[in-house]
């Protein structure tokens, strides 16, 4: 089913430790680098205009995440977007709470034509950005995942990229390969921008593995859910289980990740 | 005493888990997300100019918290305090370190105006609002909340709002009742921005419970002095508190919050 | 070989709970606040230009770290790094990433004629701010720390001030006093911003200690090694270390500062 068994993307995660550069919002910073540290990537947080095109060109790859948005960070996001692609560098966009304003929905339409390479987000986001009605009420979803399955595909299939839907169910799709991911727990929403982090991961893992987008997006969102199952065992709730999950990835083999990612392959859509 | 057990407002919150907008510091955005979480809310972080109207007007409660100010900030606040006086949305003022700097002052005056639904601070934020002279430092509490609870009084009467001020024993009053609540725990302090959460979460409960903005305010400070306490018991050192707050915060019930709330009525001021 | 035994530092630390201005990056505020707070310092997190002047002169120190740098930041850093000499008030300078774009050296160069009284860097950021070739690819360090004990001497000679280089084994001169420091552990660099809680720490105990920046210095970096090396002992992976970092922060008496810190005077260099 896939052409690599899924820790294979995590060995070479490790073995890179690629500098991730991550345009998020403030709310995420410090949990997504903790993330991103755990799990064996570098991440490196700036935004400033006056910088971010510099570096960007020196990145392994870019994550941009529209959460705490403002003029300013949007024009960086814009001009690193921009560098991203000129220099064939993989960037991924988390389009958050894009059907609740139109600021959101004006820089994620500019930001959909420097090409990401993978859109992460929860189903009232994707479908929001499909230009269908939003159902979204701000930064939680509201709509499952499976109905946001067609909307995935429609803008996979639009700019060429990986859509990863994250829910209780994940949906992974290029526009021609679609798969579904269970597990996680249930304790994962009720500690803020778990999905922030794990777009971030997305974008760690395709930069060390740039020649798969999909499986190396497979490969992050399967971390989270095999990492978030085991975490929820242990937690009290969620500040233990905060703690856990950070240990868990740390300890996450990449057999773990070819032996327990609870994927399956989706043959008609 | 109350007209309702406190446990009612905890219900109330739980059963809608109200979108609550904040626009509050750096330092307590990822706390405060994680503190709403835990206990049953729904926060959104948002601050830019461009949609702060556009959102405040969908959001359940608004909670201004002043700690990181800059003057983009501080009109988005302005924005955002007179969308939600227009749209009868309940909103609370945290008024960070307002004694040290002219710059916090006027910020607090031109807010002021818009009618904050509960004003919370320490003790000498309390006075210092009040226009007493402030002998504050800056962001830590250097009087009793007992000493501010003239200060209180003259502040709820002055701006028909409630205001809660909060220290080892925390005073609420709404102008005309006046409540004394203890519990909590000495490793408070020795974690940042506990202070500035408990502002978010009694927006939260006041967004489930719009009628009763004094005794859902209560409630908001119950649950942290009952929560404190416990976690108190299980902490090792400030590092453990943390994890242990959202934990017990999760965990509380409706019946605890009856039940063991240290709360009493003051009759004399 | 001290003038003082190491906990001395710490005494005075606690009895002063000294007022710390951090102006640092998103990332690292929340972690930096919580590590002064389980130590002994009180932390405060502003950054206006309308205000910084006013707030640093009642500070008992001052913490510039450039992460996150912005055009209106960098300006707020010069205003209160000014302000800072003007008052005769310490304050440390952390050059993340100094080495990274041209943004991040101009702003270096203009803070360093304000005299810092301590700069604390990775080996790549002290010799990229000593104007050697840096290797520095990002944020983290890539030379050793003895690899930069050349720089860092140099350095210190030119501000006459104290230069902290900390990596698996810490350096610090103060162009005349040389010493080496052992400890901490390998979950260390899988934590973000411990090295940016660590300058804020170094500003803290030089508040509390202005006479001895050099030992004082040495103090908070004994803390952060000891401290440290027993959460590595107690933690799972780097989610447990922060949480177990916290306590023991907490829990360190002066007794195991002067006993157990790993110190070694290095008379040739």
């Amino acid at each position: 089913m896939l052409s690599r068994p899924l820790g294979d993307y995590l060995i070479a995660l490790r073995a890179a430790t690629p500098l991730v550069h991550c345009i998020t919002n403030y709310v995420a910073m410090n949990s997504t680098a903790n993330l991103l540290l755990a799990t064996g990537a570098s991440p490196a947080m700036l935004h400033a205009q006056e910088e971010v095109a510099e570096f960007t060109a020196i990145s392994g790859a870019l994550s941009i995440n529209i959460g705490t948005l403002s003029s300013p960070w949007a024009d960086a996001m814009v001009i690193a977007a921009r560098t991203a692609q000129q220099n064939n560098i993989p960037w991924v966009l988390d389009p958050v709470a894009v059907g609740a304003t139109t600021f959101r929905q004006r820089l994620c339409k500019t930001l959909l034509t420097y090409q990401p390479s993978v859109i992460r987000g929860n189903a009232s986001e994707i479908q929001a950005l499909n230009g269908l009605a939003s159902l979204g009420r701000g930064v939680d979803a509201t709509t499952s995942s499976q109905e946001a399955t067609t909307a995935a595909i429609a803008l996979a299939q639009q700019h060429r990229c990986v859509v990863a839907v994250t829910g209780e169910t994940d949906v992974i799709t290029d526009g021609t390969h679609h798969y579904r991911l269970k597990g996680g727990h249930p304790l994962m929403p009720r500690v803020t921008t778990l999905g922030c982090g794990l777009s971030a991961l997305v974008a760690s893992f395709v930069a060390a593995n740039h020649e798969q987008p999909l499986e190396a997006s497979l490969a992050a969102l399967a971390c989270f859910s095999i990492a978030g199952s085991r975490a929820g065992k242990q937690a009290q709730g969620p500040g233990s289980f905060q703690v856990a999950l950070l240990d868990t990835l740390y300890q996450l083999t990449p057999d773990d990740l070819s032996t327990f990612a609870q994927l399956e392959a989706v043959h008609a859509v």
